[in-house]
């Protein structure tokens, strides 16, 4: 029997931020897997803000190939083998693989995976969000990087986001005050009951951000862990405290920009504090994500760690669930489910 | 016999650079001193582009206090006293002191300021520049922050000026290939000729300055020492190799801004090549001073280090050397000879 595969494909390079009309779902047969292939269904599709980057033309990079139009989408999943005619693959084992927005996927081994046990302590989505590239950013970059100390104030932004809201945790497992900023006064609310946040700053409140920031921050900021960029890393230079480090993580507002945005005007804040920028991508840390998983794995054990995620289901949500990210309307790491495991 | 000191004052708030009727000279009777305080003629005035920025109304910060209008310029100086009624001070010491533009200044021993030896192997002015903040931002900053390896490449903004003609000629002692970018044919041509340069680039040149650095640095930037910000911070940016290092030690295109410089708009190159960017002013080190001082006193007497400086003599030519930097005229550390030692 044919299996039909649903696949979302990139109709069009969005504009700024993407729209659900710059996907299509097409469904075409599945060929036969030949010797040395096996294949594979994707379980789940993470989904990250950040691969907006490669949707543009001539984006690829030292780390991804610019995605092509019509091409079924690239991102990461969390996939079951089904069939394999390749040693070493067995259906039933699951892989984390840099595969495509699609319910089903053909490989040939050469596509960057880790194993993952088949018995696992936790529902397998986290393997996606909080024990995967997402916790593992957020536990790189703060630990590495921003080093926070008991007592400092950690200020995160896109706090409810899939990293922050795992940056923040971990913060005050560290013995800091934390104050995120979010969008809506909902979110800041799920912030500080949810997330165990000190403070939450609502960006699109009444207050102007660089006051609010200061009222929430009266000792300065010690780190600023930013997944955002443009104006608002700029409210957060301004309040630095002597030494401070800041974790730059991703850049939302220019994944979206339709041209280059201003970076912010006032870096010469980082001498008179002598602060640290530093940028970084979790995947440049692959060989200590054990070590990373062993801390995130004891505190969920633990119960001192939570995981938060936004889910929608089937495959033919997914360009819906990746354009909800960049309308703020997750909380938490964004998944689509696209069977039942 | 009353001593007429002679002052420059601040005339107006320059708006952009500085120029000459921003400043004053104004000359005052000086007062006898009273018990507690001791007198100094400033022999050496030290000029760096990075005090314009307490030239504005309201720019006092965790550094200095604003400067006020009609009163003597704050800068840097080394002086020596000529008379004393302060227990510890007596004429002929020499002092580096945060001092005035002018002849005189009659002190209470409250200006920060450290001793110099009576006896000194290298012409007074070295302490103010090679030897003194100008060397320790090019020490400190190069070798705690950019950490050039052998083999590197170093770009270097600003490299014929005070701190970029240390950096330069370091980087080149650290075994790492140096590039310098100053402005103009002649500049350049120092720069390689009497400083060691690798290769120097134009920044007025017919050459669009991203390609000229891409063409000067085939293997990417490893270490950019900026002094300068805005779009030369942007073209070396775009151009980093991965775990790039990024020293702010200035930033002289917001200095000379009337408005609100907007930042490099590709700060995100900072996460794809984990690249880490540390501001610092080299005051923050002073309590390792000492150490910089004799690796810096070992080169020069070893004949590898050179120091390259751009004097004029008297008081009345200090606004017009200040102006000077900010119109590229200086080639090394400005600085005004007041009286002969």
């Amino acid at each position: 029997m044919t299996i039909i595969n649903k696949q979302i494909v990139l109709a069009s390079r969005p504009e700024g931020a993407p729209r659900e009309e710059n996907f299509r779902l097409v469904e075409t047969p599945l060929r036969v897997i030949k010797d040395g292939e096996f294949l594979v269904r994707n379980l789940y599709i993470s989904l990250d803000a950040g691969f907006r980057n490669w949707m543009n033309e001539g984006s690829g990079d030292n780390v991804l190939p610019a995605m092509e139009i019509d091409a079924a989408v690239m991102g990461l999943t969390l996939a079951q083998v089904t069939e394999s005619r390749r040693s070493g693959f067995k259906p039933g084992d699951l892989l984390m693989a840099r595969l495509a927005w699609e319910e089903y996927t053909i490989c040939d081994g050469s596509d960057f995976m880790a194993r993952l046990a088949n018995k696992l302590p936790f529902p397998l989505s986290y393997y996606l969000g909080i024990l995967g590239d997402t916790g593992m950013s957020a536990y790189f970059g703060l630990t590495d990087i921003g080093k926070p100390q008991p007592g400092e104030t950690v200020l995160v932004s896109a706090a409810g986001g899939a990293v922050g809201s795992v940056v923040g945790q971990i913060a005050k497992l560290k013995g800091a005050r934390t104050v995120g900023i979010a969008g809506s006064d909902e979110k800041c609310r799920r912030l500080v009951d949810e997330l165990g946040y000190d403070q939450a700053i609502n960006r699109r409140g009444a207050e102007d951000l660089g006051i609010a920031i200061a009222r929430a921050c009266p000792d300065g900021i010690d780190v600023y862990f930013d997944s955002i960029g443009g104006s608002m890393l700029e409210a957060a230079l301004a309040h630095l405290a002597e030494g401070a480090r800041i974790i730059l993580c991703g850049a939302i507002t220019s994944y979206g920009a339709t041209e280059a945005v201003p970076g912010p005007s006032n870096l010469f804040e980082l001498v008179t504090k002598q602060a640290t920028m530093k940028g970084f991508m979790c995947h440049f840390k692959d060989q200590r994500y054990g070590e990373a998983r062993e801390q995130l794995t004891e505190w969920l054990q633990s119960g001192e760690l939570k995981s938060v995620e936004y889910m929608l289901e089937g495959i033919e949500n997914t360009a819906r669930a990746f354009c909800h990210m960049f309308e703020g309307k997750n909380f938490g790491k964004t998944v689509i489910k696209v069977f039942d495991d």
